[in-house]
């Protein structure tokens, strides 16, 4: 451990050069002009893996955008195997102008790099190479059997993974998913995400007369869409945020007495929050608070309607059809199989015999939930202790990964979640950066996790 | 008169070819870039009716789009003076992919004229110059003296007319207003409508957060403007149709024991006019008639909503703001202006204070009443029983002229509302239409109508 720890303490400067390169190349894989680029990042990812001493290097072209695999399996039987999961795909950069560098040129400033992707996710994936790497060119080997699966979808959803995964249980399967996608929640305080919303997108599509009517005409005698529509949104949550599907909450679990102590734990200034948030007030269930509203309830939101007359100016039609984009986050144990269900149910109930409506369900991904004392979080907690000098928060997150679902729901694989971004990397937006301190730190962390986990795992009963 | 109505009927392929091109003037008074149309509309209908004989002709700019005047007033000092009223802009054509032969480019197919404003209102108002046009060029004199009154922003609130009405009582002082701009019941049953719902026309902006917010970080603790309209929405009007603003129908006038017995004699069939329609089935207040819900009861609709997303596929956001346009439809002798009140009043109560709401009153007109047994009412009477072979039905309409209201209201004129149109003439949606015989039998029945107005009037005690 000394000895891999010193390795990558005496090479940040060459880390950091490569997490450059690996940065300065355009992998946007949403816009079809960097497909290539794309491609080129896959490539020069595997040559690194390769040059790190990982095994079995696969670019693996599956429809989209290539995965990239690599593994080291030599730590001996009685050793668990780490899936290590990330993405070197990034957002599109625009607005350029508004990054006060070019976000394919990175630079340093004030302990920050600042590059598209370097938090999300190519500086974290990055992280989990380079501490393998210590190991494998110090003592030449990893306390623990390593997999990597490295997609370049992840900003797109994700189709060539999620085709892989089912395909190839064989070659993924391991102990436990490590995965470094997520935010500390300062500085200092480092935080491993336990849990994840699910989501249930949707789409309503409600018609009524064949044709926009005049409402003079028929205002009075013939239902209106734009009416219905304002019903069922009304009749789908009520004014306080819960949800009126019959049996919806049925599976929520309840948070257990050491969830909600641990909850307790995290700070959470709510006038910060709000204020960030830019909305005039907060709302939602009275009876849970805001933290728990956040991760621990599920929801229902609207996040887009069009229908009717939308132009300037004014016009008297009863339309005659809307399209209203619906989608609820899940928790644990809800199944969005079943949810999707009961929503396209209720949906059909609440809507009168004088519209028509269509309900589609766009996509369904599983909550995920992994247990707080397993021996991986046993590790990566302790891991975040010895460097950071604080034990991490435990967190719910509000959004989705869905991949980890897959993990989780195909694999059977529960993932620990070991962020090393900052809540304000600007993800997703112009400026994104990553704090360079926990580029090292994160890499040091690693180093940590990978021995504490072979420890434990061995100490356990299973 | 015979003389009068044989020039009509030799002139008819005439006057279609010049309401062809009138039709072929894009005057959507709405959108901007057919401000020049408009104009060049009004232009064109101010040279026909010079070339018909109408003298003073003026085209009068006042803020907006212009006003069309012309007049004769050469009937003698015992002779009542009309005043004939109409509308040169249209609604937008918007769908064009709907209609089957371009909006503009009127078409001739099975006895009907297709085109945007056929019906709503250039082809009726047409009719009204051709029949003075018979008279003045035949017997060189017209029964009645008459003045037309034509705007071109009927469709977007009449603002120029409004203002245009007070400042000019003298230039427009009357015995009687004439108004074709409503349907018959059928090809056979020629229609007058008595009275007019008023209108309110409202936006509503909902704002909540100061952008767009990620649903999974933020959905569940922040109130969403798209989930909040669906709320107001459902408490504006319940699913029954029963607007549920405090104090909304207090002003609302019975029916009269005749009125019931004229609507009674409105044939009416349900199930043609419900598939006429379009719409799944019919629907409304329970403890009124289908008849009532469109003409004697007042009405709130939804005409369009645009909020967050609503481009192709997902994502996943708690939108900022959403725009919504709602009006309400008033019956004698409910208040617009008081209605607007009330209407903000209880939006704002009912709005929670998680986001907030701009109330925009756009435009409001007053519901309208005539007296059916006035000396114009029973001209017109007896000139459709000449041309159709039957009495009129007297009908309350469920649209809105506001103009007829500030007629009632600045001139104090009564207004006879004698319509050509049919009910399927598809007026505001795509394919709009006209009956061609209609618009040649339209001609003799308003060379009846001045006839008839100079003879019974003479009679009549005032």
């Amino acid at each position: 451990m000394e000895e891999v720890l010193k390795f990558a303490e005496e090479n940040k400067d060459q880390n950091l050069q490569e997490l450059l390169t690996f940065l300065s190349i355009p992998s946007v894989s949403t816009q079809p002009e960097h497909k290539s680029d794309v491609k080129k990042a896959a490539q020069w990812l595997a040559a690194n893996m390769e040059e790190a001493g990982l095994e079995n290097i696969k670019i693996i072209e599956n429809g989209g955008h290539p995965l990239v695999y690599s593994d080291w399996l030599h730590a001996g039987d009685n050793a668990p195997t780490v899936l290590i999961y990330g993405h070197y795909d990034v957002q599109p950069a625009e607005p350029f102008e508004l990054w006060n560098s070019p976000p394919f040129e990175p630079q340093l400033r004030d302990d920050f790099i600042y590059a598209r992707g370097v938090s999300d996710d190519k500086g974290q994936l990055f992280i989990h190479v380079k501490a393998v790497e210590a190991y494998l060119k110090t003592s030449g080997k990893l306390p623990v059997n390593v997999k990597f699966i490295v997609e370049g979808e992840e900003e797109i959803g994700g189709e060539s993974l999620e085709k892989f995964i089912p395909q190839n249980k064989e070659l993924l399967a391991a102990d436990v998913t490590l995965i470094s996608d997520t935010a500390m929640l300062s500085r200092e305080q480092p935080a491993i995400v336990y849990s994840l919303r699910g989501n249930v997108y949707t789409f309503l599509d409600i018609t009524g007369p064949e044709r926009d009517l005049h409402s003079g005409s028929y205002g009075g005698a013939i239902n209106n869409p734009l009416n219905a529509l304002g019903h069922i949104i009304a009749a789908l949550k009520d004014e306080d945020g819960h949800i009126l599907i019959p049996g919806f909450y049925d599976k929520v679990r309840p948070l257990s007495e050491e969830e909600r102590a641990k909850l307790k734990e995290v700070p959470f200034d709510e006038a910060v929050w709000l204020k960030e948030s830019g909305a005039p007030q907060s709302w939602g269930e009275a009876d849970f608070s805001i933290k728990e509203r956040l991760g621990v309830r599920p929801t229902l939101d609207v996040h887009g309607i069009i229908g009717g007359y939308t132009g300037p100016g004014r016009k008297t039609i009863l339309p005659s059809s809307v399209h209203a984009k619906i989608s609820m986050r899940l928790v644990p144990d809800q199944d969005p199989e079943e949810i999707a269900k009961l929503y396209e149910e209720y949906v059909k109930e609440i809507t009168p015999p004088s519209v028509n409506v269509k309900v589609t369900i766009c996509s369904t991904s599983v909550p995920t939930i992994s247990e707080m004392h397993s021996p991986a979080m046993s590790a990566a907690s302790n891991a975040y202790e010895s460097v950071f000098g604080c034990k991490p928060v435990y967190l719910r997150e509000g959004g989705s990964i869905p991949v980890v679902g897959e993990f989780q729901d195909v694999l059977g694989l529960e993932s620990v979640m070991t962020g090393f971004g900052l809540p304000n990397d600007r993800i997703h937006s112009p400026n994104e950066r990553f704090y360079l301190p926990n580029f090292y730190k994160g890499v040091e962390t690693i180093i940590h996790f990978l021995n504490q986990y072979a420890d434990l795992y061995a100490g356990d009963d299973k």
